[in-house]
């Protein structure tokens, strides 16, 4: 048997697949749409990769499984250095990026070096938002949380005070640079969740 | 505005994509590798696609993205039908067949009729589980649960009492179906769990 070259790298993998475990135990902001707790970071890349499935027709001209191994791999930091929540005070970025860029080396280091690298490829690709997929995706990461929000009394704007023009702008335009198809359509949404419709509409 | 092209599917899809918002609602037997708490059904279905992102060249010629599809909606059913834990004792095949069919009719039926469609027959090729990807997803979704047995003091294999011969008869020819390569790493981990060796390991 080649041990060298099948059986210490599958070893290598299983490491890597065993840690991602704790991105179930990553708590973010965002509930549950039935309310009953908070989403973790682990099923929350679950729900944007059948986004990705479902709505990639929605941007113009993208690699649908790029966007879905992008979404796949997006949070995998967060197992060191946590979920950032959009609508926190005063963040400092800087530290942020720094603390994932060493939560990277790490975590996709666990992996035998070729495909640590290509996966701390796409997490970076992600990062930047430069190439369509990754705007699609991030149009997508932006896009899960509004929706939730509108079905549930306003969720995190509602527990940070957020009104509908900071709403506008912390979504509209990341959403509309992956989609504008999407961000009419969430934008509706959010139209009608400050107006009361939805409250009108639920009480009639 | 083409009302009726396109602002009616992306309601339909965004009704689809927030009743999948109850799969982390659904709790399967397998507890976290840290026992804090039982795993739901949609960051399974995470974990298993970033199985296969990391593990396909294990498998003889698949397609990784199919792959990927049928594991991220493999679970879907179970919104409705609930998990059937691989242990439980009398389980009633037929009935849960005839449950996870309505299931299917009814959840994919809340997409526009030929993405419902599309992801029904995903559903329906990994039940079957004939294709060379079905099969393997099948591999690795039988891989995930053992992994987490192994680090977990047996895990659901203690908690029904079951043993060696029992896990090897259970796992073996589904995992080995799908990956003979992954089966022999996975059967070294049940043999080194069920001797002890694993605990003694620790001990040291």
């Amino acid at each position: 048997m080649n041990q060298d070259k099948e059986v210490e790298p599958l070893s290598r993998r299983f490491g890597f697949l065993i840690e991602l475990d704790k991105l179930k135990s990553v708590m973010r902001q965002s509930p549950l749409i039935d309310r009953s707790r908070r989403e973790n970071s682990a099923e929350h890349s679950w729900h944007l990769a059948m986004f990705a499935l479902v709505l990639s027709d929605c941007a113009k001209e993208v690699d649908s499984f790029h966007v879905i191994k992008l979404l796949l791999v997006h949070d995998i930091v967060e197992i060191d250095a946590g979920d950032h929540p959009l609508h926190a005070p005063g963040a400092d970025s800087a530290s942020i990026e720094q603390s994932e860029q060493r939560a990277a080396e790490r975590i996709f280091g666990l992996l035998p070096d070729d495909q640590g690298r290509e996966l701390r490829k796409l997490w970076m690709e992600f990062e930047a938002a430069e190439t369509p997929e990754a705007i699609f995706a991030k149009s997508l990461d932006r896009l899960q949380p509004l929706l939730i929000n509108t079905l549930t009394g306003g969720g995190t704007w509602t527990e940070n005070g957020v009104n509908e023009q900071q709403v506008v702008e912390r979504y509209g335009p990341v959403i509309a640079r992956g989609s504008p198809q999407l961000w009419e359509a969430a934008r509706e949404l959010v139209g009608a969740h400050f107006s009361g419709d939805v409250a009108r509409r639920k009480d009639d």
